[in-house]
């Protein structure tokens, strides 16, 4: 399903004001804002707590074990990317490190969402340059095949196209694509407008039964109270 | 990246001799003549040995532990039909059983590849409608929740487009795009060509080692031989 | 939560004929009867396929690589009963092999549910007699630690008392409580039913759609048809 | 296994002194006093480190992807209370954030114990909320079917009845029936009580082979040194 | 911890009298007979049901996604030989299929035994010639690095040398050291020699309890029956 | 493969200097001057970030639920050394916590690598004594089969003799085999001494593509760049 060998470097990004807005809001309001699509797999994980960013996708396609088109894909990075990084097939091993790291922050990257492992995390941390991977390790890598950038990608489960928006956060990394990047940005702010005056009610002891009117529906599902 | 609540009615198949005739070549040969791509990930395993398909993609995007859509992809199937189901989080839940095999096969369909569970298998298997499957499971699902039919779905880490050829057999699921169909057709058949000749050198004593002349690229890469 | 070193002799189990009713409805069916619940989870797989059974539960608590208490549950089976054993700590050693087989069914025992591995699987499926494992494995185990039998346990993921009723086959295993057991077969029967006359309709190319008279919620659940 | 579509409004909690106090021995030694059972699974992990609490339990069971029963088991905490939650399938989605989290703290609750995932965990560590989960995700729930409150749940492996304690700590969750509980705080001091000696005679250089006198047993048991 | 870039060719085997006679005794009695340790991890399963094999070991240790070096242990397989592949790192991919699987043969291959994955898996079980692998999948692999032949290996957490013994069947796989193999042969004829008298008396309902005199040791170890 | 209930009191450890000065070119360098292997499995995470140690191996071989070893190892620590246990048989049980790190921070240890869990983990940190393992659980273990210390042993994949190297950082966990430790020094310090002056170019926004020169070898493998 792949196109190998190619690399793309006319893409178009989401509007930069949209796409930066998005971080305001965390992967889990913009999620909910989607219809609750558009999420990678949950086994994607921060290298250390604290990060949220958001940017456009730049997309890198690899070879299990074989990091050469990183190299290809730091020279397709501009300023506000998130570069996106699928694998052929389930891999683990240390794609990427300070070195690699180095490179993408000059080139302007905020962060890497990986389907694999990286390494150097220490540094990584005190470098501020915040990943999401499904593993940590050690494990170098060859550079002997070929791959792809910014084609269409699968990772982690959801596809990402070159230009969508990612948002990411503590609680995972979720994919906006671009053709719906303003609505859901919209719909985001709406939601979290009326949040505060909830968590208002519900720190003063309001229940949700009643804020949500659920007394009636939850009754009409059958729900039956014992004493 | 998913729309939600859409059925698509006309979707384009691919031609339906090339994409009979993939059946025969299987997933490996067929994987290895897409370029090494294309392949949903190994947990898909056949509910039963010994099955040999291909045919048209119908996609369907269900919600975890609720199998509504089913019903909705049902009517879309046309004869040579392969329903590719795919799952808006990770599940296990059984969606589809001996009811719905009744009715998938009534409509044409040849098989059904879900990234979730499916149950009654022991009927399947002799009714002989094959399910390659990440999960079996007695669990029941409910019908709440609108998914689509027809849009492009991410299926065990791979892309299905609607249209698309997917060939399954014991060693795996493999999506073959429309639009490379006919080219892959010709490259499985070609590399078929001459196994043949290959596997009767082998069977001779012949080494790899020498048929295919690896020892002098071993040798440079610096294999080294010690008695 | 367990209370260890002790062997309930007088359990009170399910009435026979209905514990013995219940294999032919298999266990997804059952699982549909009683609303959904009491499943083990899918993890759990028959040795062999093909085998469906039902039967009345005896328990015991084993701690991880140690099977010294199968042999104490032996002496409480009656014939009829399903041994039903739960692990202290997740484990997936070979705790059952061709000679506690042939003692269990000396005894009457018609499987065994296990939430660890099981060993001799030849022999087993040769001597007919089905388990349902979380794994196989030559891994043998100590007789050091006592452990429980015929106290309420957790097996894969579901409560299980001495007397309820295991219903097992391809699809996986459900524990139906001793006191809903009359009410799951009269609803499993039910279910059967009018499984003949759907399945009739659905082979002549009726749809789902129709046959349930779900066109209706589905459009006023927003779901659009697009040509 | 499960009773469903009800709310037990009346149980009876563990004594707050004893469900108080077995917090500051963790749930290492307080397993360890109950003879090695209790525990939750190992991948229940907290979302934050170092928090340790106890609490007497109330249950909530949830159906996949549906967090409706979690503002009905709101209204039945009280000051003191740990929610335990248990989902009648495998699921990661988030079932629980910032809201919700702002609601049982309102109601006095202490922890949450989810055999699912959580989300927002950035805000709950902030708002000092723990929370014991398999998983975090943004994934957002429906609010479809009820489940029950207060009923016997099994989460992650473990049975918990209402009322019972539950510990919780960096090292994981255990939980201590009610009618053993004040047994088990005897137990848990008389462990700790004699541990600073223990720890002061290591921290010497004294071997535990010889505190313990163990030189012996390991010969009778075989072990042979070698120079 | 590897040596690479090498192929030993002169390996010290077992005895072929002594490898070849352990076949018969299976994984299980093989593993117990050498006291419970050379089994490779449980996910080890055959691609088919029924086979039981012994032979010496000709080792391979290949890099993630590349079977090249299967052509180089080719070469230096012997009748009776058991080839065992192991990976320097986890993973599924493809690495063997019916051409290779002829050439094997050819040279006198028993088995292949794989920590990884395979596929032709239905041409392999016409073939009559098993593996034991990790997974199966059409995943095909490159050929650009070298690894080594005949070294020590550890395959599925199991330490194999050169020349040792691998018994595998439908529960697992044993390694065991040339060193030990004349002793382990004895010993587990001898297990197997008084498992037909114990099988007779179990069969006539004697109880494992009173055949292994286990009553007393569980009274001491605190076991009590309940009326 | 393993000889049980020995203990060898005379190891060869690699010299001091050599395995002190490792440490500080972590567990990613220092795999890579191994020529990319000798690297534990990704899954042993250490319980707390930012510890970076290396020094000699000692190793405890231990059965499942079982710590007796555990202080029959203690004994055998020399200042400067590493604690190695492996286990035989999967496992998560909490075989260590604060009063064994008590133990063997007395005797000199610099830290423990366990493929299995262990617990106090709050503690271990207040004590600055870093563990890696497979898991944290409270789950504790007996005392009643002796194993061996000193032996080769298989931990999380890899082999491990006694006196090897052992180099751990947030990355992972290395073995360096005594008899390449010299030159694995070497080659790790030249690997770094040339990372200061590539850091800065590549900070300076210099390419990887032609700071490695890999324009041209990308194109001759057919990479195509597309406007």
């Amino acid at each position: 399903m792949y196109e190998l060998g190619v690399v793309y470097r006319n893409i178009t990004r989401t509007d930069a004001a949209i796409a930066d807005a998005l971080a305001q809001y965390g992967s889990a309001t913009v999620h909910e804002a989607m219809g609750r699509v558009g999420l990678l797999k949950p086994y994607m994980r921060p290298i250390y707590d604290g990060a949220q960013v958001s940017g456009t996708a730049v997309t890198v396609l690899l070879h299990p074990g074989d990091n050469w088109m990183m190299h290809v894909v730091a020279e397709q990075i501009r300023p506000g990317d998130v570069v996106v990084a699928a694998i052929t097939a389930e891999c683990t091993d240390g794609y990427f490190g300070d070195l690699l790291a180095t490179s993408f922050k000059a080139r302007g990257a905020r962060a890497l969402i990986i389907d694999a492992g990286v390494r150097d995390v220490r540094t990584l941390k005190e470098m501020n340059f915040p990943v999401w991977s499904r593993a940590i390790s050690s494990k170098g890598t060859i550079k002997a095949t070929v791959g792809s950038v910014n084609i269409p990608v699968v990772c982690a489960g959801a596809l990402v196209h070159p230009g969508d928006v990612i948002v990411a956060d503590d609680d995972g990394v979720v994919c906006v694509p671009s053709g719906t990047a303003a609505h859901t940005l919209e719909a985001a702010a709406a939601r979290e407008a009326n949040e505060g005056a909830k968590r208002e009610k519900l720190a003063s002891g309001v229940l949700g039964l009643d804020m949500y009117k659920m007394r009636e529906p939850l009754e009409k599902a059958g729900l039956r109270y014992i004493d």
